[in-house]
């Protein structure tokens, strides 16, 4: 299928604009694409249950002021945060901390004080994490995250389930940390499980739920308590090629629905079914606007950008595919093989290789689709290079929502 | 080989101080490790060339206030740039442009324009930057960087010559890249090869530096010049592990001399012998010192630190191996095996897989070891984890060389 936002790719005017007015390399976000996501994958869970709780994983996109959009597009939207960095994020964003889950892994005692102070729901990777927070105190609710022994993902570095994961309480012995929570005094439960990323297949995430909720049943019999919330974690994953499928989220939601109220019937008694996506929400919703600054025809050849591996690392670090598109010509004729790559002294810095490309000249635009989520969020300054300014594109206006960094900011804690 | 470091790393009361007065994590640098690198590579080449220049490669390390206490270590020392961050870097650091060495690669005109105010001398990556610097202006002297068409590096990401490489200009091209610039009237020439990185085998320079000085003869030949340096670049390994040998780079440049004045025997007219280090200067002169967060056992066992793949990228990255030692106690039986990790949510965060590890509490420190190049150049701040704060360690004093970020320093361009 084509990209949701073929048609902003392909609008010569608008992207030269943007460069003109902003400079490159340039994240662009489309305000409508995100709204669009976020109304979609809220119906889906509208339609599907009748408790539950949306929460986005800031982790994908930190940008304070895209959050905050995010939250003005529904108003119910929480956070799911990682650090209080990201607690400061969605606090910045109008969230209430009620409404945040934080999902930490080997936090450090400043970490979970933070989380604590905050008054998210903490959702705790280990039963040592509870030996760490009890020290500083404890909540009124908890819930903790399970490894169910498998897991998925697009890469081997984002399965974030299974016996390689470094994620969750086993579950054999997750029993054994709602019972000690329990014992100090913790009345009100959740139960959480974030297996992979990137995923695809529904099946997959029926098979997950089936699993999560033996747990969950296993849990509430121990503990003699009713859990408040059973959450799938993220993991919904996005098309990065036309021919990949898209993810039918509302397929999915019914069929996890239908699994849950088979194991709770009583809808009204049933616990809250949330969810934390990060990249369903906002990666399609990224064009990473750049521009050719050299060509070569080497042993290969190769087009060069002014974004590299420092502005977007997927394809450096995973060997991920986003697709590129010369902008205003995105059915141009593919006349030569290319690898396409940075400025970055390093051989890492590709970010496509073997790919069939039009002719380009120096100057003219080039659009790496797919990076609202975790392209910012991982960008560096390697080679002393400035990361990128942000835009969120409006109907009819473009919002700087996060200025270009300069020579200067590098180096600003250097003054010392 | 034990760690040249291993004095610092078991010295407890002063890691414990550090940690106490800094915060982990920290990148600490030992001054005295720098000064002897230096040292060292200066005394080599001094022992072996007539003519030589020694140019730090400022993307291994860019701390504007170590690379001044490089210059002050050895005052003839350049900076090898590839950015106009680096270029400001140099700047700072007391290095005149002439001394400087520039070489990048799809360079931007405002690159290119860069450099040529620096008086830096460009090196070129290939004839369409010479096309690129044309239209800016052009300078008095030049220099290419051939690939002669092979390369090696520890990883596959690192070799930077050969024929999958995105550097250089191939060798069956290099001579019509001279005679190019040569008809534009430059008259000043040197000739650039960088192949890889991490190289520790003696025979990889001598082989690389053969097809070098075959090509500079036929260059000189073509044009009717003589080239005023030949530069190897870099690529001088250190080891990673005990049992890696280290390069002798005493015997490096000995045998690379005898080569060089065999082509060359009128030693006063020879060119001058440039090299670009930036791992063998600094690289082994770096500790993240870091704080156990927390410890799970689980399907695996792990030891969390509050350092992870967003202070440093090369285990996640390329798979590196980096020694870590528990502070205080490098000889302790090692009693589990473990992973190492941080606190990002990405299983990508491991430090060290399958590690044998003596036994940790929360709290405990942890020094990562050679994370002096390549280390805070590539880190970054995913899951909004501010970035560590770095220190310069003196004999009798350390000295803060850059500030720890702050939640807000993250944000500081969001206020727009």
């Amino acid at each position: 299928m084509a990209h949701p936002l073929l048609h902003i790719a392909n609008d010569k005017n608008l992207m030269e604009s943007l460069a003109e007015e902003y400079g490159t390399p340039l994240y662009v976000y489309s305000a409508q694409r995100i709204s669009e996501n976020i109304q979609r994958f809220n119906n889906a869970l509208q339609l599907s249950f009748n408790k539950y709780h949306l929460c986005y994983a800031v982790k994908a996109n930190n940008n304070p002021n895209l959050v905050s959009y995010m939250k003005s597009q529904l108003p119910l939207l929480g956070g799911d945060c990682s650090s209080p960095g990201e607690l400061c994020v969605v606090k910045q964003a109008g969230m209430s901390g009620e409404e945040c889950i934080y999902s930490g892994n080997y936090e450090s005692a400043e970490d979970l004080q933070s989380a604590l102070s905050s008054n998210a729901w903490i959702n705790l990777d280990d039963i040592t994490s509870f030996d760490r927070l009890k020290r500083i105190g404890l909540p009124k609710r908890l819930s903790f995250r399970i490894n169910p022994g498998f897991g998925k993902g697009t890469f081997s570095q984002v399965v974030t389930g299974g016996k390689d994961a470094k994620f969750g309480v086993p579950k054999e012995k997750i029993v054994e940390a709602y019972r000690t929570a329990a014992a100090e005094g913790i009345a009100r439960f959740g139960l959480h499980c974030m297996t992979g990323s990137g995923v695809l297949e529904k099946a997959y995430f029926e098979n997950m739920f089936n699993a999560l909720l033996a747990a969950a049943r296993e849990i509430e019999a121990a503990i003699q308590c009713s859990l408040e919330f059973i959450s799938v974690g993220g993991g919904f994953g996005i098309p990065y090629k036309n021919e990949e499928p898209s993810l039918n989220i509302e397929k999915v939601m019914e069929n996890l629905s239908t699994i849950f109220y088979q194991q709770y019937p009583d809808r009204a008694q049933a616990p809250s079914f949330w969810c934390e996506p990060g990249k369903f929400l906002v990666g399609d919703a990224g064009i990473l606007l750049t521009k050719v600054t050299g060509l070569k025809e080497g042993y290969r050849n190769f087009i060069g950008l002014d974004a590299g591996m420092e502005t977007l690392m997927r394809p450096g670090l995973y060997g991920a595919y986003h697709r590129i598109y010369k902008v205003g010509d995105v059915d141009a004729e593919h006349s030569q093989v290319v690898d396409i790559t940075g400025r970055i002294c390093e051989n890492t810095d590709r970010l496509a290789v073997d790919r069939p490309f039009p002719k380009v000249g120096e100057g003219d635009l080039v659009g790496i689709m797919d990076v609202g989520a975790y392209g910012y969020a991982m960008a560096h300054q390697f080679n002393t290079r400035p990361r990128p300014a942000e835009v969120l594109l409006h109907e009819n206006h473009s919002e700087l929502i996060r200025k270009r960094e300069t020579i200067e900011d590098i180096f600003q804690n250097c003054n010392v």
